[in-house]
């Protein structure tokens, strides 16, 4: 079995030696630009994973897992405009670097480009992994329009939380490593629970994004705390507060978020206090942990031995306890 | 063979019986307004024509058809953000009636949506299928970003704007014929030929529509003419224009484009008056004639028997006289 490690500087490579330096020459530097930025590539590398864990040659699933990167990259340009982020990662957005127009269609080129990778299949399973990446783009979508939606409401409840970020994030970690197992030629049970391990450990990656943007240590996280709160995101934070609060903390956590006089520094720490009087420190990483557990009970059904799924078993106790 | 009209009727019934009314409702209402627009539908008809020829059940031909008219929609809706364009056909852009972050959302989901119905081929014809579609998305991003390039530049020759136009706007009508004859299963001659009917005939079209832009009446083409030349639009009239003109003409309508003073009719007035003065109507319709020959050629060697290509020859032909 590969390691991360190993897997990451293979992924890596290969995307390295991807040529998306084309012409028209203004389209395609955002895009080098883009997927030149080092990410995690959790989800190309849950591909190789997936296809390694079934014995398949992690090679012939490169193309996919470059698929899913354009994806996710696609994803990213175009949710940072609708976003207005100017920053991800600590770097320029392509909006802003560029513009938007420029941005539009980048996020465009990006998706049809990662078409042009999951074509790269056997014809056998071909028609599975259209099918899968289609769904997961079309979620990725939806998830993406309910989070607006959320901009407008004053409250959310936890499940439609849970269903926003099921679409808009969980989605492509499952089908990362769906299409992985479906390459590695894994028995159809095996690539339903492959699934599942990836959407479940999605919820926790998701989750605990939310709860390092306030908790998280700025040098570990990389970007400034607290940034959800300022921006009045409806986080799994927010919406467990609201589930716990009585009546008197509701009305003050939403003055908190609609009394344009307090600054910032203030706003985060007046939300933060109502948070840590609520526990939801806890309350989120027990979410967490329990997400976890499903995706490790996913996991001890697949039918594989017990010593080649360490290494998936270890990535998802790591998402527990990650600190960027 | 079916006629133009009856595959119009059948396209539409089949158009309307999808059901694009799902949640989140704010993310598909723009895209079931984009949808029930009454355009010309030529790029799906032109899927279902091509089947037909083939002696292929048009029906079967009925999700790439619709897998086209979304692709080309998805253009439209981002086209239309980035060319500020206020109005399509008479009728608020999406961007316009809704607003910009729902009109980049409800593009991508179009194409996302637009692959499910792709994948309803037959396993054979699936990646040939999938190949030329997918080109044809990438070749449409990239004329779009050359057709920004253009706004920028004082000067672009015709053949620039030739491989614009060819990728922009003429790949999709190759693709719609291409599609069409793969699943009608043409030879493979004969699905080349028809694709080449099909751009050639797109090419057409463009200059047929930057024709009517200015020379058009208003009251069949629907919106005002003279659009472009306030849009400064580097249209194959203002290309043509420039290449025929000598130094002093040149400078003429160069001041035309970029003088603030003159107000949008005199500015209209001004370049039509350079435009006659050149030829450039007589100039224009010859290289559509031209386009329309070179398709016409391409249809001729198809093989299949010269009756049942008729309405083939017929809709080359209206393309260098339609007014709408």
């Amino acid at each position: 079995m590969y390691s991360f490690e190993q897997l990451y500087q293979i992924f890596s490579e290969e995307l390295g030696k991807q040529n998306f330096t084309k012409n028209p020459k203004e389209l395609y530097e955002p895009i080098v630009y883009t997927l030149s930025q080092s990410g995690k590539r959790l989800r190309p590398i849950f591909t190789l994973m997936a296809c390694d864990l079934f014995g398949g040659d992690i090679y012939k699933s490169i193309p996919q897992a470059l698929a899913i990167e354009l994806l996710h990259n696609f994803t990213l340009i175009h949710d940072d405009i609708m976003d207005e982020a100017p920053l991800r990662h600590g770097q320029e957005t392509v909006h802003t670097r560029w513009n938007q127009k420029l941005a539009i269609l980048a996020g465009d080129t990006l998706y049809a480009l990662a078409y042009r990778y999951v074509m790269q299949s056997n014809i056998e399973s071909l028609p599975a992994i259209l099918e899968t990446f289609n769904n997961t783009a079309l979620e990725a979508c939806e998830g993406q329009q309910m989070d607006i939606n959320f901009e407008n409401l004053d409250v959310v409840s936890k499940d439609d939380y849970i269903l926003m970020s099921n679409y808009k994030t969980a989605a492509l970690f499952g089908a990362s490593m769906c299409i992985g197992a479906i390459i590695g030629e894994a028995p159809e049970e095996d690539v339903e629970l492959l699934s599942l391990y990836g959407r479940n450990l999605g919820m926790a990656f998701q989750l605990r994004d939310d709860l390092l943007d306030l908790y998280g240590e700025q040098k570990d996280f990389g970007k400034k705390t607290g940034l959800d709160i300022i921006e009045n995101k409806k986080t799994y934070l927010f919406v467990a507060a609201m589930e716990r609060a009585d009546n008197e903390t509701k009305k003050q956590l939403w003055s908190c978020y609609h009394d344009p006089q307090v600054g910032p520094e203030k706003k985060i720490a007046k939300v933060k206090a109502i948070f840590d009087r609520l526990n939801i420190e806890t309350v989120t990483n027990e979410a967490i942990e329990s997400y976890v557990n499903k995706s490790l009970e996913s996991l001890e059904k697949v039918n594989r031995p017990k010593e080649d799924k360490v290494i998936l078993e270890k990535l998802a106790k790591q998402m527990v306890s990650r600190k960027k």
